[in-house]
């Protein structure tokens, strides 16, 4: 795909944006387009800095109020006529993984930058103030944490105490803050209190949509996360002098509960998912019996209780499992992420506006972490998503067609016209 | 354990040998004894040389015509009274793994050196010659290839063809057989015509026999062997996004294989055994559903006919469950070794043997490979088991209690004495 940085014009855009959505997000991928495939806009890297201001002049464009926060998230407003203070935001995040897709993050703030200025050119000044957000950093593709960007809006980091941690050249995340001029107090501070409700707009990352021929997911909430690291011991010995009645062979223990796992999880179905991902054994020579193995169990659910009682019964299951073999099993709780509820008056009025616009859609739990679980710990928070072909994400095989993204962009525009020109937000 | 190198008094050792068994054991044990733990003596090694050294001046003690081959078998000789040119020969190989146990190997030497300084102060000259051989390489610990030893005198392996395999250090076989002194023509010729019979005694390196409290293995065969490496294609996606109904998860995908392959292999019973040693996973993260896996199947049995059905049982059972879950299943059978039976009228004869002598045996098959595999193809050949502690082996911890090297040495000293001073052999 050819790579175009000449801003594109707004104002034509705004006057009819949606066919021009597929163009603008191209023209995003173009900032950090890898040479190996994909895009890659890590955190405070040249790319996305580049990224970042190419979208202040969109939204300047889209005749907005431009400012970046202290630690480089980017907001476009468009100030209301009434005094409430109070800011129904609206965005996505700018940073990618290494060789992401071009729709991840990026197209929730196209969007949603197509929505105000839509909005803007419609109707006018609304009664509470409107901002798109283009949000710093999500992915923890380039330090490990994630969510530094709305973490810091919300509070869940504070600037006086950046986290102590280095990307993978061993630059500390407050170093390259400075080298790209965020982090000094040049900027507004992070932290908001003004923010009466966040409206995000992602493409699933799941095949659940496109397999159900659905064009709007609306997300009842964002699942919990319990990962576990479980380890067996059995003894290691020969392949061919150890009759199969006198074997302690900890890869058949861990085959029996991988098959029982995924047997008790495609059960009780839906949403709850169970993966063991990643899998050790020991000493891993074809004529020795596996004295040792180690696996990762990575387990979701919506409901805090559900996810609960099914750790509680895979691992008594596994326990079960490990006695009759004669095996000993050790595990470990490494992560624990309780669920997210999406706001229940904004997940009904997307169902509203769905059923409005006669567009065909699901109610759909989230299988990843985004932004939105931050944000609605401090307000009202919903989130919408759209197809992604195959379920792929992470990936420059990334795709979503164009009809969904238009119809996602007219949803978010309904919702925040509701919210911003008609409704009384927070 | 002490360390004496100092040689034992033969003359003694030989009016009363069996007492001696052990200390003999710890001896040898003492040449490449490794400061890890264990024995080490790599094939023409200078450990390695020096328990040759040791274990000639022994035969030569023991009034045996001692001599080496040129790849640097060691044997000691009582020639035979007729002169029918056929020699029944005995013994085991003198090389270890890395950190082995005093045991393996060195207990099949120091046995029939002792069965022979016994027959020959007991009964003079045989009928038939009689040789021990202490062979040089059997394991294939330090080179990979196996039975160098058994396998120059059966003409396995040809003098003017020596494989072109190097160490871990880089060493070439040649090279190092060079550097050993050997291999140049400076000993008699490897290949030999004049092999009437092979009868090894060896450790079970199983626990068979001490589960059963049995003190000699009857060995009827050793068991052919075949393996695979499998490999499951299917599809790596995000472990919170996909539901489990739309999983092409190539872990589960072996589990459920493994789980089967060994449920089979209980349900066909000894002497079937078959084992995934060795799994891998990709891309092994523990949020990612496994999108390739890839594990090894050694199997084997006494029977080529039911190793064949197995093998071939369990490979439309892999692609039947391959199929159902919609992954892609290729595999590649990379070792077919037959198996061996051992001369049943030779077997017929330890057999008796323990009748007579009123010790507990059992039929058994081998489930390791062993030099008489090779000596069987050019002879009548037999094995002796006796118990090995918790079936350890190459290992410090490898253990065989005294009665039963005891008993070994009693029922090959009765084999030899029907053999060479009553027998007509091949």
């Amino acid at each position: 795909m050819a790579c175009n940085k000449e801003i594109p014009q707004l104002a034509e855009i705004a006057a009819n944006p949606l066919p021009k959505v597929e163009e603008l997000i191209d023209w995003l991928a173009s900032f950090g387009a890898d040479p190996d495939g994909g895009v890659t806009r890590l955190l405070y890297s040249s790319d996305w800095a580049a990224g970042q201001s190419a979208m202040a002049v969109l939204m300047e464009q889209a005749g907005l109020t431009v400012y970046y926060d202290d630690v480089g998230n980017l907001f476009g407003r468009l100030q209301g006529s009434e005094q409430t203070g109070s800011t129904i935001l609206t965005g996505s995040h700018i940073d990618t993984v290494k060789c992401g897709g071009k729709y991840d993050g990026a197209y929730g703030i196209i969007a949603s930058l197509l929505a105000l200025a839509r909005l803007r050119q419609m109707y006018g000044i609304p009664k509470h103030s409107l901002e798109v957000v283009s949000i710093c950093e999500e992915e923890g593709s380039r330090f490990p944490l994630s969510f530094w960007g709305s973490g810091n809006i919300t509070g869940r980091y504070l600037p006086d105490a950046v986290p102590d941690v280095q990307d993978s050249a061993g630059t500390s995340l407050a170093a390259a803050m400075t080298a790209a001029g965020f982090g000094q107090g040049a900027y507004r501070p992070s932290l908001r209190q003004d923010i009466a409700a966040y409206i995000e707009l992602h493409i699933e990352q799941g095949g659940t949509l496109e397999r159900e021929q659905k064009t709007i997911g609306l997300v009842k909430g964002i699942v919990g996360q319990k990962r576990f690291t479980v380890e067996l011991q059995g003894e290691a010995n020969h392949a061919g002098t150890t009759p199969m009645a006198w074997r302690q062979d900890a890869l058949c223990a861990a085959a029996e509960m991988i098959v029982w796992l995924e047997a008790e999880a495609k059960k009780r179905g839906e949403p709850l998912v169970a993966t063991v991902g990643n899998i050790t054994a020991k000493p891993n020579t074809s004529n020795v019996i596996p004295g040792n193995v180690t696996f990762t169990v990575d387990t979701r659910h919506a409901d805090q209780q559900q996810l609960d009682e099914f750790c509680q019964q895979f691992l008594q299951q596994f326990q079960r499992i490990a006695e009759q073999r004669a095996i000993r099993i050790a595990w470990q709780e490494w992560l624990n992420d309780p669920p997210v509820a999406m706001h229940s008056a904004l997940v009904e009025q997307i169902e509203q506006i769905c059923r409005q616009r006669q567009i065909d859609y699901r109610p759909i739990y989230s299988g990843a972490g985004h932004d939105a679980q931050i944000f609605q710990k401090v307000c009202p928070t919903a989130m919408i998503f759209v197809p992604s072909h195959k379920g792929i994400s992470h990936s420059p095989m990334e795709y979503t067609p164009p009809e969904a993204l238009t119809a996602g962009i007219e949803v978010l525009t309904d919702l925040l016209y509701s919210l911003a020109y008609e409704g009384e937000p927070g």
